[in-house]
């Protein structure tokens, strides 16, 4: 009995192309000799896109790629500063957009020093763990204004908004994650400043906690937790946080552990309403977008977050070890293409 | 011809006293023999103050501080989760209260790498740069509140208020620091999500830029700047960026370069019209506090910030320099007092 799934595939800008080319490489791989089939629908999508039609994301298209089992997404963005491109909000248009109409309350990101893997801590220890973070509320939503733009008295405020029923899917989501891990979970706020929205967050992580006993809870302020991200990383097994707190740490994170060349993420939304989307954290760097010089391995670990979640486990777990293999062994520079090659050697090996 | 200088002394609480004490030791140090006196007038204020009587800072409290030229803080807050302190909120009651009411626009958070100071980073390089944080705006205003607090449909929100006249000053005042450093701005924002806040911040920041060719400027998104200042700290000269990425970049910042009992920061008025504060960058870290663990140089280098506030420079340098002697020389364990008396000595030779 064969499996078949639908997947969107949005390769983007810049580098984006490059590194999914070598992400569904390895997908392909993977899955040659099992039951499971990949029908895969392109979306040309991105700064690129916006420039040849003045689109970023149509009702169309979001339809259309509601329409599949998950997504697989490279990078999205222009070049900086390119003036075609001023009037254009690629990242909220089309990147945030799909987050949220997609309902991708989960923002999963996964952090771990593999051996071979530098990073720049001098003694980073065992480094291993995830960061859950809320993806559709908080100072995301975009609800921000101005008034008096442009003139000496002009006021610009930005509302995070953050509700009880947002909060606790994603906490409750956190716990259960590390009640299948090591079983401890930090909350990461700014309780102390953000009294409302953290005060919240901490009363629904204290109410959920009271249903997962075996589970350690911790709180941090985000400032106390970059302080930790760099001097004591192995402390965290899930951390649990708002949308932009999620973002930075997620990128620190990336940076402690290798470089964001090896951080996937997927945004996933657990009830299966809407698909899910998988992606490097690493954003299109147009500076070295053709050259070959982007690692492709965060896109193809996010191929391994795609498969875990579609239930492909052993799959999942093969591209991972593969990976694991590749970074092990790594010396020298190879070409985006020749790294993609290597690790779907592996997965079938 | 003496100058009195009349200094408004918190010590606050947990170690707060121990680091403000070893900071006054060095003060009284370096003006001993010049014809500058410290009069000081000590403030009980913190948690502890408000277990005894109820109170945070009463306007009687505000307007004797406000009398006074400068400012010397140590930490406050009580210990985390003392159920006496659940409806007190000691950090915007007092401390942020201070910065908004004293209108301390520029948090100036220096951060420089001593040799000596052992950080987390195996390659730092010479990593010499200033954050300069705004103090009165942003998402620290407290401008939030929530609905249905309590219940499933609760929803919290934290406005960030950002005015052109609020951004220009602190704008302007980062320029002109990067003026008289190594001619280099960096912008840290997310304007890319925060579109309104983000671009205001962004416009002033290219308009203020026309009146300093001699400066460059560079932008980078908060995720971003994380990463550097793991990997490339030393491309940093002037950050400037809003309250709460301030917050969040100074205390990875502090500890990259060798930890927060380092780290020092003024809360700077600097039109004058309110006295400006002085404060480590650390909190009050009760389960140490009275150990005599407390490391004082981050309160110590507070002192040389407020001694170049009030224009004592020649004063400032010999304390800093003390302090660099000291930490180049580290070896062993010494008491709070212990460091303060080695510095103190330093300053007199
Ligand atoms: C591109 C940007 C909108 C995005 C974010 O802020 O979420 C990115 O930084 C990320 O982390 O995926
Ligand atoms: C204690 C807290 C309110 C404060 C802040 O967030 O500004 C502290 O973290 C700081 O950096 O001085």
């Amino acid at each position: 009995m064969s499996r078949v799934v639908k997947l969107a595939v949005i390769p983007g800008d810049g580098i984006g192309p490059e590194v999914v080319a070598e992400a569904v490489k390895v997908l392909d791989a993977v899955t040659a000799a099992s039951d499971v089939t990949f029908e895969k629908t392109p979306f040309s999508l991105g700064a690129g896109r916006y420039l040849e039609t003045g689109d970023t994301l149509t009702d169309d298209d979001l339809s259309a790629i509601a329409g599949h089992d998950a997504i697989l997404l490279g990078a999205v963005g222009g070049v900086p500063g390119d003036p075609r491109l001023k009037d254009a909000n690629i990242e909220r248009g089309l990147l945030l957009k799909l987050r949220f109409e997609l309902d991708h309350y989960v923002n999963l990101r996964p952090s771990k020093l593999y051996p071979g893997a530098a990073g720049p801590l001098a003694e980073p220890g065992d480094i291993d763990f995830v960061v859950v973070r809320e993806g559709t509320e908080g100072p995301y939503v975009g609800n921000g204004g101005s008034i008096r733009r442009g003139t000496a008295h002009e006021v610009a405020n930005e509302t995070s908004v953050n509700t009880a029923y947002g909060v606790e899917r994603v906490v409750r989501y956190a716990f259960a994650l590390a009640e299948r891990r090591r079983h401890k979970l930090t909350l990461v706020h700014k309780t102390n400043v953000l009294v409302h929205a953290g005060g919240m967050w901490k009363r629904i992580v204290d109410a959920v906690a009271q249903e997962f006993p075996g589970v350690d809870v911790d709180y941090l302020h985000v400032d106390a937790a970059t302080i930790f991200l760099v001097t004591n990383p192995s402390r965290f097994d899930v951390i649990v946080t708002d949308n932009l707190f999620g973002d930075i740490l997620t990128d620190l994170a990336g940076a402690v552990t290798g470089g964001i060349g090896l951080a996937a993420s997927g945004n996933i939304n657990p009830d299966g309403a809407f698909p899910s989307m998988f992606e490097p954290v690493h954003g299109s760097a147009p500076d070295i977008a053709g050259t070959q010089k982007a690692d492709p391995t965060a896109a193809i670990l996010s191929v391994a977050l795609l498969l875990d979640h579609l239930g492909l486990t052993d799959e999942s777990a093969r591209v991972t070890r593969a990976v694991e293999d590749d970074i092990a062994s790594r010396d020298g520079v190879r070409t985006t293409a020749q790294i993609g090659d290597a690790i779907a050697e592996r997965v079938q090996a």
